[in-house]
């Protein structure tokens, strides 16, 4: 008998988990149901921290952005959210920059602006040839893509219409979800050109070879057709955070630090440990990534059946590094023009081959640059091959973390000089390695060719590739048909009451849309429709 | 009670397993000693298959070299074992060409030979700036390990006294050995540098993150002071063969397709499974890489109590395919001098950035290469990163292997067209994936500028990733203090009779240098000291 029996339980406290439990709470009012979180906070992979010294600013160091134009799942629960919330607790957003022209690309020992991709070709340090010469990165691979299917970049086609026309799609007499992105884009690439898309775009695992039949529609929806970012006033993680409370206030209970055993099937119900105790659920939800689901299978027996559909896609390394300054040195790395007038580098993310990769001047809450003052730059957002470079200024990077600690400790932290840490700040929960941090600091100075930077004040870590997650971001495998491991997977085992959503099995993974696409299709099975706009 | 004792039991048909049984067994005539091999063959990581059509070559799908000058080890044994053994059956090696001046450098899309390294430094499309610009991209490394360790270079050192250096060497104030060599190499190089020598110098690995102290004295061994490599007339192999027919003659048992398992203590024993029964043996010799060790743990509790000295090194993927033809048409790439005379591309090594990375023009088993008729190829020798891309061109890469099956079975084979397959052929064992061949053959004629390539006649290959392997070579982890855990590992559990050796534990790590040495460490464990010369 087990100690204790819920209706729906709901394991993991992320987007996806909070938004499921919200749901489910305002269909069924009466019922018992509960969100079993691990860790100590709600958010998953969305944790939005406030830097000491600079209240207006956050500091995403997980998701930080969505797509409206794109992404009609996050925009319409937003829309219904705010209609919800009273004036004081709107959800607003601001305008997220990306590639301003004047931003640094240095790249193959070269100084370039982003403009220079296209008004100064010849300066670009990659033998593209014809047709790419002149060309943007993203504009590259977006010609590539539309030599391997025949019209998928056509901008009046809907995201559905381009995901099938990819599944349909054969390259080179073989169906392309049997195939790889790299092993495509080298087919129609010169090695030249990938290595520009690679180097110039930023991400290491974009381009890598997950399946191309995914890849493609995804990569057009993310980096295509002239992207629209908003960012978050007060933080991603006020939306899962803004879940969870409604979800409390319907009667629904959150429990925090608690990490969920021993899944199994019993008498049509599904029963769990929790902190030494079992519970009986009627229903079971999963709302967690790979890895998560592959520690949990370690005890559960009843997740080592369907490890083939849990495998169907691999977790993908991604780390966030901010740093804090007395003022945005960045801005020197502009340039003046003949009349006299400073353009300055504000705004938007640099980007460079060496392991640093991509840099962000981070914006003020409303959406400006930091002009004078404290400032902040997302200094690495690093996936892929280079993580292999910082790992190894993390000492002791794979050691167990304690029991009941849920962030590794991190040996040889970067302490801020004019304050004691203190845990009770988010910020100082999230420590970064002081290697990495000088490290980053050198590389910074090197990217913008400015001999003088400014001490680091603050520095804030977080390496998503860390358990329980095993990466900032899933991607599906080669011949894995993504369209159907996506319904199987939301029930997997027939009609047994156990049930998995989150961003890893959906079309548009690494995002919250992803998140809120499987959880839709698994509260279809609970009778209850996605929200409408 | 055991079904079986035995007296010395030697868990791996490598060559420090057979090297060991044959040292033992010569020293303890009486006792009953055994090597259990899991595989139909002996030989591990070293495999010379014969091509078919081709009788005067030896394909090396694992280890293929050795290094006489600094390498004793191997260099006594092969004088020991020609002692030993009748005239027709000498052990004999041959000169092994790698770098050639009219060989290609296919690199940022650039087609150079290798002498322009040196002699048109203008050409090379990398910024090295002063002082590497006109090096080669060995001189780069080595102008950085200089730097590094002042004095190291010096080419009056020994092996041992470069070891000394790097372990007792620290940098920017820490320690060498808590250091990643790719760490340590970007404080001195620029960007550009690390990219030219890792590029250029064909290998992925072995200037990735691992420990730099034992990255130096390696680097230095291998590839630094103008390195003179021999092969072997009938494959390398035949070291193992010859050391396990040589045990065999004196009394010693060799068993093949004996898998072991559950291994323990008992009453100053070592108890395992192997068919199904139990053996209980005086002393048990682990001879495998740490792949194995960790399969092997999984069913033996006395291994994970030293799982942390058995997880001090890191496997490296590494694989080689290799293509024959009808004729060398390579030698097509060579160029015509003004007075009329032919420099063709015939032996050695050309290199490139694009994934195929490091072809070998395979030379005949006298060491002369191939100038007419059927001629081989050492397509693609690939590792680190790279690997990921021909991942994508082997169907169901990760599949378990049939019970009972030594190779994952290859989905979708290359079958040469002119003959059936047939297992007896060792070569056929060996299967290469058709996707991987039709794309090696692509990027082989683009790094050698050659439209027309004729078609590929055979293919063999060989991912030393796959289990029990788990990779090509094992490298040391930072932090770790290599000259200790290698005494350590050797007994790692007080006066129990369990050893382990092997190349994954050694200063030699990729080398049948590093096995012997192990082995050489252990055996003296049991009062042997190592051959002389």
């Amino acid at each position: 008998m087990a100690d204790e029996k819920i209706d729906i339980a709901i394991i993991g406290g992320g987007v996806s988990g909070v938004y499921s439990a919200w749901r489910l709470k305002q269909a069924n009012p009466g019922k018992k149901i509960v969100v079993f979180e691990a860790s100590d906070h709600i958010g998953g992979r969305l944790l939005s921290v406030v830097p000491p010294g600079i209240p207006d600013m956050v500091a995403e160091l997980g998701g930080m952005r969505i797509l409206p134009k794109v992404q009609p799942l996050i925009t319409n629960l937003l829309k219904t959210l705010n209609q919800l919330l009273p004036d004081t607790q709107q959800i607003t957003t601001y305008l997220f920059p990306v590639d301003e022209p004047q931003n640094i690309a240095y790249l193959r020992g070269v100084y370039l602006r982003l403009s220079d991709f296209t008004a100064k070709p010849d300066e670009v340090p990659y033998r593209l040839g014809f047709p790419n010469h002149g060309q943007s990165a993203g504009s590259v691979v977006i010609n590539a893509i539309e030599q391997l299917v025949p019209g998928i970049t056509n901008p009046d086609l809907t995201e559905d219409q381009r995901r099938d026309m990819a599944q349909q799609a054969s390259f080179a007499g073989k169906p392309l979800y049997q195939q790889g992105f790299w092993n495509v884009l080298m087919r129609v690439f010169n090695g030249e050109s990938y290595q520009y898309a690679l180097d110039a775009g930023g991400y290491d695992s974009t381009m890598s070879n997950w399946n191309a039949a995914d890849a493609i529609p995804w990569y057009l929806s993310d980096f295509g057709v002239a992207p629209v970012y908003k960012g978050f006033t007060k933080g991603f993680q006020e939306v899962p955070l803004t879940l969870a409370r409604l979800f409390a206030d319907a009667g629904g209970e959150v429990r925090l630090n608690s990490s969920v055993s021993a899944l199994r099937s019993l008498d049509g119900a599904v029963e769990f440990h929790v902190d030494g105790r079992s519970v009986a659920a009627g229903s079971v939800i999963l709302a967690m990534p790979r890895r998560a689901l592959d520690l949990l299978a370690d005890s559960s027996p009843i997740l080592q059946e369907i490890s083939g559909l849990i495998a169907s896609v691999t977790p993908r390394p991604l780390f966030k590094l901010f740093t804090t300054y007395t003022n945005p040195w960045w801005r020197a790395a502009g340039y003046t023009k003949p009349d006299g007038s400073v353009v300055a580098v504000e705004a938007g993310r640099s980007v460079t081959d060496i392991p640093v990769r991509q840099t962000y001047y981070w914006p003020k809450s409303d959406g400006t640059p930091a002009k004078t003052g404290p400032a902040m730059l997302l200094a690495s957002y690093d996936d892929g091959d280079n993580t292999g470079f910082w790992d190894g200024l993390r000492p002791q990077r794979h050691q167990h973390k304690p029991k009941g600690q849920y962030v590794a400790k991190v040996n040889e932290p970067f302490i801020a000089e004019h304050r004691k840490p203190n845990l009770e700040l988010t910020w100082d929960q999230y420590q970064a390695p002081y290697r990495m941090v000088t490290e980053v600091a050198r590389q910074l100075s090197t990217m913008h060719g400015l001999s003088y930077t400014p001490k680091v004040q603050e520095a804030c870590f977080r390496d998503w590739g860390d358990d329980p997650f095993g990466g900032g971001w899933n991607s599906w495998n080669i011949g894995v048909k993504s369209w159907e491991v996506k319904h199987k997977i939301v029930q997997p085992l027939g009609q047994q009451p156990l049930y998995i959503c989150g961003e890893a099995y959906s079309d548009a993974q690494g995002w919250v849309e992803g998140a809120l696409q499987t959880a839709d299709l698994m509260l279809a099975k609970f009778g209850l429709n996605a929200l409408k706009g």
